[in-house]
């Protein structure tokens, strides 16, 4: 309960409950309009909100709800509701001494309906800190509604609470600021999307059905047994196949959002279950759909959050992976990668050389960690040196610049001066800057230094220097992604994205003859370093789909007959994308996980510490679905 | 493709591509706006839409995109988008004959990219029944996007097809203009309901789990096994538990387009899944959340469904079943119920007499079916006979009126004049009229009737005798339902609604002395005979809620641990409602189904024709999750 200002309680006491003088020049210079256009108080027990009261209402009698957040010293108690708080002020004479009784000794977070006399605070007595801080409701009237017990915490927004503890009380958790004010902000984010999609541009709002077929691939599904002996259903990763099927249904514009499945483990950024704004277009191309994409973020985009420029910028996949080492870029700061295969390639570093020598696909990229050896310690050098060997066995090779433009480190007394000089002036290295090497296979080590570029500036944020500052937001479109992958296993290709993704235009020959060449029409929408966003033109043409299914990544085509059906029977061109919502609502709450902007969320562990989910089952309850646990010999 | 006017071939040959005399008051007649105030050509490759084209376009260089939906001659393609048709006329000069073959042959259903200038018909050619028309665009260029195979059936609305045809190709059924209709209108009307409840009213939208832990008695849930041995989560029927968590959680004002699944045999109007609009507030009562959604239906509603008049008429459950033998009566129509046991008490009819002796708990429920005789075969009152001694060994007793007050039929021997006299009287009968009489068990014998009610009015209107006006929207609120009903096998008692209900507060002591008599805050919408909303205020005391799950239901209050700590921990009162979204879509399209109203339904059977689900998984797919297949032998 921040911000309660120290006053003079005798003055109070003296006064009881007649009303204060009324300063009108005050009154007037208070009179701001109620913060919320909504009518929060229709069809409610309350006439007003706690947080809606300011000094226009003095002298109106008012029903209040909420809950007891504060008492003080049997005169004045906090009382909250979703929308603010407002103080009250407890009678003192006899005659009320039942309600000053109940309302000073009621336990916190008990729940009352007041009813009493707006007034304002004595001149002077005012709290600026508060949103109704210029007045107080002389209770006369009050009702317990509901007792609350001790709570396990305290709903008070600098408290401290563990995770597990706040998630097995969610409840309390939600009437915390921060979880009210991301929940509210994500309602009006949807909203204002809705408006744009809707209502401006004649978007189709459709729902897909949860309950359907397991897809090819789709290893990380939730299955759900039938009542039917031995079949079953799949929660679907996303309405894929749904909203291409509505394109060629003439839905035309659809959009939906999406709850959407994926069994998995559970990293930092992810749920079993997660929405995304889901949206398809028939008789479309890539630069439309990110215009659509651009327009509806500058729409919804919050009060107080900047303005978009658009259009947003757009990198091609390879560029993003030579400059920052990642196809989703935060560009917030720069400690680009740097090509110094041509420096390295006679620099007296036997290492580098001779992987250079060895395979044209090989190259060796550079860092320049702004003034790092200022900051870092040892072992913050050895926690990066970790990190590299789990894809690089050779590390990294560190070199501090010194005065002069001298280096130190391991490398130093093997390189020569010309490559030094080359090397520094490559990149722009001055006295206290810390250059990381690595080398290998040309993109696996730009990936490798591009997790090094991240995990330096997480490691310079922890001593101060702000590198990525979270009231900018920087977009990036990335395109022209692989169509096809090598698979791990190297036995084939598989889908960059996924199999309906259509061909870059220009390479439409080349699926034919040289699928490893060929670009996609695939756009992923990147936000400070975190994709947001990611779609597709998508194949309408049923030949060219059975041709990449069935030849390039030899899949069984027969289970999505019904799809290759579809684009046979007039399938317009079509194309769409969809907002990873969760995580576009983490960052716009500058929270620290999804689990922060979702009402109800699963733990890290994928539990609901709440409820138990998920629970034993008895052998009669599976019996309807004719499944069983496996014995435990299997 | 219906409305297209002959017209005379030789004067357009002649025409050719050049532009017809423009009559300016013509024009300006037909300077219609544009029907749609949206911006579906945004971002798109169409500069128009098909359907919006209109003289005030002649001259216009145009490209549209669509299905080709029929060809005249080599002369004329009806063009067809999501918007509406357009009448293209093909170039016959030589120099663009490849777009004249091209378009002239294209199967029906492909789609095409076409560019050309729109011009007005000649006068006298214009077509009424089209919207647009009045015009028609001279093809100068067309892209063949899509060549469509022969499809399964033709998109025409007046072409019946099987449903478990359209089922498997409902990306075809899609195109037809009822489903086109009925999808928008339903997506209309949830934007709608949206703008009144966040935009106006601040209810925050709230996304609720759907992979949750197994509730109570929740034997129709679906489960999910875990990737965790033995532990499964479930697809909960409702958001119940959680809207009333966000209760205590503060959000005040909670709503949700929420997906709710039920395993169960589906009937006409079930789905497995299914959406609800789903409300939760707190400090309301009940009047308030009625209130609330009577002015939420009145704002949904949609143009050219008439308006709603509120308060919409209330009836208590006794009432209800009394005069309709339902608890969602049909108020379209009336054939009431009467008690005629006063008057049956001394008939003559020994079956009555004797069961009214037997028991006070027993009635005779009587019905007019007015003129029922003119139409009724014996066949159909067989058929009522038939359906009734389903529930009433007995059947139903049939008295046909003659003129002059004259009755036939089995028991018209037995009854006396007086009795006869007093029967006709108090059921206003006429000579035509059909009266049905049935006794026992009071709410049963109504219960029966109410039912034998509604089949009549099936039966006459197959005789063309309109009972119920698909026009007439009679919305009623049932109130005061018991809170408690005897289970089945008569060991105890359950929840009439679920056990959240709160009693009606002039009854809550009585939940401790007799808690059959207590009446619950629960409220039913029902429209027009169908269920369309239900709710209540709930329980937020967690004394009362522990008391009524151990001591009234025998439950096991253990697993709801979760809720009755979140009652202790300052829980407002509150209360919600759920509207069945599909059902009121299905009752506001006319539609037969809610099939109709749902883009991908599963069908009768809970099956996906289009896809296969559900669909067998072998025992490595089912591996991860510990479960598999029952054997055969089990």
């Amino acid at each position: 309960m921040s911000g309660f200002a120290a006053r003079p309680l005798l003055s109070r006491l003296l006064r009881g409950l007649t009303h204060p003088q009324v300063n009108p020049a005050r009154l007037l210079s208070l009179a701001r309009p109620v913060l919320s256009f909504k009518d929060v108080s229709s069809y409610s027990l309350r006439s007003h909100t706690c947080g809606e009261l300011r000094a226009v209402h003095a002298g109106e009698d008012v029903k209040l709800c909420g809950w007891v957040q504060f008492q003080r010293k049997q005169l004045f108690v906090t009382l909250r509701d979703s929308y603010g708080v407002i103080q009250l002020v407890l009678p003192q004479d006899k005659n009320h001494a039942d309600i000053k009784q109940m309302l000073a000794h009621l336990p916190t977070e008990s729940v009352v309906c007041v009813q009493g006399v707006v007034q304002l605070r004595p001149i002077g007595e005012a709290n600026k800190t508060m949103c109704t801080g210029d007045v107080e409701v002389a209770v006369s009237k009050v009702e317990m509604v509901n007792k609350s017990k001790t709570l396990p915490f305290q709903i008070r927004d600098f408290f401290q609470v563990n995770e597990h503890l706040r998630l097995k009380h969610r409840y309390l958790d939600l009437r915390g600021s921060q979880l009210q004010h991301n929940l509210r902000l994500r309602s009006q984010v949807i909203m204002k999307m809705r408006e744009f999609l809707i209502n401006t541009h004649g978007f189709v709002d459709v729902e897909t059905p949860t309950l359907f077929r397991r897809t090819p691939g789709g290893a990380r599904e939730f299955v759900v047994p039938s009542r039917e002996k031995g079949k079953f259903f799949c929660l679907p990763q996303s309405p894929q196949q749904f909203k291409q099927l509505l394109m060629v249904g003439g839905v035309d514009r659809y959009f939906q959002i999406a709850k959407c499945y994926r069994d998995e483990d559970l990293r930092q950024d992810r749920q079993p279950e997660f929405t995304q704004v889901d949206v398809e277009m028939s008789f479309v191309d890539q630069r439309g759909v990110e215009q659509l994409i651009e327009e509806l973020l500058q729409h919804a985009w919050p009060d107080g959050k900047g303005t978009l420029n658009l259009p947003f910028p757009r990198m091609p996949y390879k560029d993003a992976m030579e400059k920052y080492g990642s196809d989703k870029p935060d560009t917030r700061f720069g400690m680009e990668l740097h090509d110094v295969s041509d420096i390295m390639r006679s620099s007296g570093v036997t290492v580098f050389e001779r992987l250079l020598k060895d395979s044209p696909g090989n190259s060796v990229q550079a860092v320049n960690v702004k003034q790092a050896a200022l900051h870092m310690k040892n072992k913050d050098v050895e926690k990066l040196q970790e990190s590299s060997k789990q894809t690089q066995p050779k590390g990294l090779s560190v070199l501090s610049v010194l005065p002069g433009g001298e280096v130190k480190g391991p490398m130093a007394k093997h390189i020569g001066a010309p490559c030094r000089n080359a090397l520094l002036q490559e990149l722009q290295a001055e006295e206290g800057d810390m250059l990381l090497l690595a080398g290998g296979e040309h993109l696996k080590t730009c990936e490798l230094l591009g997790r090094i570029r991240i995990e330096c500036a997480n490691i310079l944020e922890t001593f101060g220097v702000q590198l990525r500052d979270q009231d900018v937001f920087n977009f990036l479109w990335i395109t022209d992604f692989p169509l096809f992958l090598p698979k791990e296993d190297g036995s084939g290709w598989e889908s960059a994205h996924h199999p309906f993704t259509s061909p870059h235009p220009d390479d439409t020959d080349l699926v034919f003859s040289h699928p490893y060449k060929v670009r996609s029409q695939h756009y992923d929408l990147v936000l400070n370093g975190s994709e947001i966003a990611g779609g597709s033109i998508r194949i309408h043409d049923a030949e060219l789909q059975r041709y990449i299914l069935e030849e390039v990544l030899k899949e069984d085509a027969a289970v999505l007959h019904h799809l290759l059906e579809a684009l046979q029977s007039g399938c317009p061109p079509h194309g769409g994308i969809a907002i990873g919502l969760d995580r576009l609502m983490a960052i716009l709450c500058k929270a620290a996980s999804i689990r922060d902007v979702i009402a109800f969320p699963k733990s890290h562990a994928g539990h609901d510490p709440m409820s138990g989910a998920p629970s034993p089952l008895t052998d009669a309850e599976l019996q309807p679905f004719h499944v069983r646990v496996q014995p435990e010999s299997s």
